[in-house]
């Protein structure tokens, strides 16, 4: 089996049968990066360039990792240190890291859609790491990984994300993926920050956090923006801390059993407590090992290497 | 056979023998570079140093992938980042580099022979990538290489460059280059940005970029910075790109199958019409593979190794 | 044999056993380091994660070269160009940085105690490589392995450390580890760079340089901070070089086969004349030599991997 297209753009043009390959195969890549040796010979000699137009080292150290456990060699591109970009477009830019020899390239942009303009432009793989507001689909499959591998399905299970889900590519992306996946999506957080129409995408609307959360097996925190706020979208840290913050009190609505996720960096003691962040139902250092499972599955299913078994060497 | 020197510091100081063992070793590093498996073990467990006093994604990376498909191992210095530089002289960094046990040091630099008395200071080779507006040997090669891999030779050819001849490295080094081989040089662009006594190099310098471009085999686009505009080197950069902009009326003046060359990045629809940039008869995203399979011919024959046949591997 | 703990954290920590079995290990790294071929399988598939919250390439690329030399794949982080850290805690992103594979964290930040606090956090083993003015343990070490080198022996050599002792983490280190191994240290350079109490860690501080440096076996001259001279805490730089300068009237106070270190980067001409630093009696650029060799000694000794015998490989 193999994915249908040489490109991850995003998790809407995902089918079910997709999301679950790239799932399956997150498992062996994960027993890998839990070994002392994390080292397979899979993609040797094989060239992988990320290139984030947004400053992210957590995204990008993953990527970087998950190429590195598969023997890729790999290199950085930012246009910010770079004369490469400088006055250059886009697509001028993508020939040029193509014709240096690149396999697969992971791009995180501003502008929603750039990675779907790259993959039209090259014939190497193109891999969204966040584009604007729209997708950040590599999250979703981690956060989808995660609440699989604990609850063993995705189906049927009520997720709330709880959050700004106006500027949030994280909360698209999992909406995508969960609603296809048979989950029950709600979304909550302050008024200013929920999108108009947000319910055509397969999603209840909440307006009470309380109401959102009541019975959920899964939260899905979102990372709160800090600028929103000189942009007087809630009134101020303190507040939103007390309205919409992830506490004790408000996580014993959900399932007693319920997960709690966070895609990173926290702002602890705004969008999350510490007690909850660090206590037992919080599973989001645990998010940052699958992300790098997802990201070592997705580079070797791109890389066309699914018929070999190389990847239990 | 194998270089005169152990570092390439300009093309100034090569031999016709010389380029044409570069531009002929960089034939099979080229069918590696267009492998799916782009890895062979020849320059396994030697240290790359690229030290860059300029910025400069696109050269830096090419560089980087060189040593990379050798599986040498690389490390980059900038010194924008940098505390090692700081009040500390080039020939100390030089040192420092060496004793950390550099077998090749890469250095970009603005002031021109900097190169020079690097290579004095230490045993390591040195290969100038770039140094002030004195030359840049090996995007020369590089230019050579596509040329005669297209021409069949390098003899005879009448070869237009056009642009600010003044500032450019590209230029000079492609100038002591094209001659050496036997090629007929034109110079064209701003009298502004001629630099006086160019003759005495070699080439005809036309004042008339339609005269310059007359019958030529090559013309060798340069990259406009723009900061030259506000330097008063030439009056707008619509009246550049109409003036001295390569566009279909001025490629019709040279021969039928003539190519075009630019080293990058482009400022399209300035110094290059777009549709110039991506017809036919360009060739400049196929001068970035080239790049790569240049610097790994250089790291390769820099390294001594040109004895042992490991670059079948 | 093997360290007591997982981490090094100071040089306060280590016994005169465990200082000498890195310096022992060191030697056999420093052979590998003088091949031709810097390349052993010992590390393969460990991650080494270098994390500075303050620039330092000379130190960075020291500890990065080391890990290749021994095949472990290396990360660079930094958070100035880093959204990781922004606003999240040292502690967050330490668990987020393991939670990707890391085996071993080298941690730069100006804050005495981060890296304690860090491995306290993290099952990784953690590596301080400079903590505010508190310690700068690798350091210390290269400094020992090349005194050692030289002389045989630390024990009963008379070492001189001149400078600015107040924030001085290389000096902190080096009179600890300097003490115990049964070396006599002394102190000097100006009054109001000197730490009150200093001489509670067992060396003699001396107000006059040249009292200082009468019959010593080896003198470590302390990078001056330049901006300390804004600070008022010396008079200006040709002052420093008069009063405190290493100059050869003062080199000839010492024993005639005395050694001459520096941490680098030199300010030459202010705390060194360029004739002692480029002199017989200097051992700078060996130190540097030396800081790989300490260092993949410690990533080989931290990563357990003593009982193997690969490092001939």
């Amino acid at each position: 089996m193999s994915l249908n297209s040489k490109d991850l753009l995003g998790i809407r043009e995902l089918t079910v049968e997709e999301i679950n390959l790239i799932l399956d195969t997150a498992t062996p890549m994960k027993d890998i990066l839990k070994r002392k040796i994390k080292k397979v010979p899979t993609l040797r000699g094989r060239t992988i360039v990320t290139f984030f137009y947004e400053p992210s080292t957590r995204t990008r150290s993953s990527f970087d990792l998950a190429a590195k456990y598969l023997s890729a060699d790999t290199i950085a591109i930012s246009p910010s240190t770079s004369s490469v970009v400088k006055g250059e477009s886009l697509k001028d830019t993508a020939l040029t890291i193509e014709a240096m020899g690149a396999n697969i390239i992971i791009i995180r942009h501003s502008a929603a859609g750039s990675p779907h303009l790259l993959a039209k432009t090259v014939r190497a793989s193109v891999i969204n790491a966040g584009d604007g507001t729209h997708e950040h689909p590599t999250q979703a499959l981690l956060d989808m990984y995660t609440i699989r591998e604990k609850k063993g399905t995705l189906k049927g299970l009520k997720v709330a994300i709880l959050g700004d889900i106006l500027h949030s590519r994280v909360a698209r992306s999992n909406i995508w993926g969960l609603t296809k996946m048979g989950a029950e999506v709600r979304v909550t957080g302050p008024a200013t920050l929920m999108p108009a129409e947000i319910e055509k995408l397969g999603v209840k609307v909440y307006m009470s956090v309380e109401e959102a959360l009541e019975g959920v097996d899964v939260i899905n925190v979102l990372r709160i923006q800090l600028e929103r706020q000189q942009q007087g979208l809630f009134p101020s840290i303190r507040e939103y801390a007390r309205l919409f913050g992830l506490n004790k009190q408000r996580l014993a609505l959900a399932r007693p059993d319920a997960l709690v996720l966070h895609p990173g960096p926290m702002n602890r003691g705004v969008e999350i407590a510490p007690e909850i962040a660090d206590g037992t139902q919080s599973v989001i250092v645990e998010q940052v090992t699958n992300g790098v499972a997802i990201r070592m599955a997705l580079l070797y299913l791109l890389s066309g290497e699914e018929d070999s078994n190389e990847i239990t060497g």
